[in-house]
């Protein structure tokens, strides 16, 4: 099974950034308890200020569309929604290097 | 001193990807040598057959400027430049997650 990656650029509404990285942030704990999340590290960007990318590794594929099932997970989607402008994500596929178990 | 991340997005020209992505894995084992590389890892994608992304997190941007003065980077490099078609880069800065100590 091979791993699942993903880079995902939220664009906040205007002055809604650091609200939106603080539920990002919030999913953490739920992302610890999870052993197939291997990575999840919110980032911001000192030149887009709406800026949001979230790096996640997954085990598997499945691991990561099972995390979205989550009652945790579907609260804090419902309550970032009001505050996204756009979501763009790109998918990778992680085979080697610095961070991970390979 | 506030973490450095990038996502690296390398185009390789085609049928090169493989040798570019063995070339890129070979630097490995001088960022496992380097504590304040916190993150180095080679992803592919499944979508675009000749797309190479890089996810690195250094512990401070100096880190990473430093570390392509090393001689076994700039041989790294040297060896890749012929095998890349285009580089984009995305600098970000990571504020919390899991799979780094925050």
């Amino acid at each position: 099974m091979s791993r699942f990656g993903m880079y995902v650029k939220f664009t906040a509404k205007p002055g809604e950034r650091d609200t939106l990285v603080k539920i990002l942030l919030e999913g953490e704990a739920a992302m610890q308890a999870m052993e197939e999340c291997e990575l999840y590290i919110v980032n911001v960007s000192d030149t887009e200020p709406d800026a949001i990318w979230v790096t996640e590794v997954w085990s598997n594929p499945e691991a990561h569309r099972a995390s979205l099932d989550h009652e945790e997970t579907k609260a804090s989607i419902a309550r970032a929604m009001p505050l996204i402008a756009g979501v763009e994500s790109t998918t990778i596929r992680p085979v080697g290097g610095k961070g991970l178990r390979f």
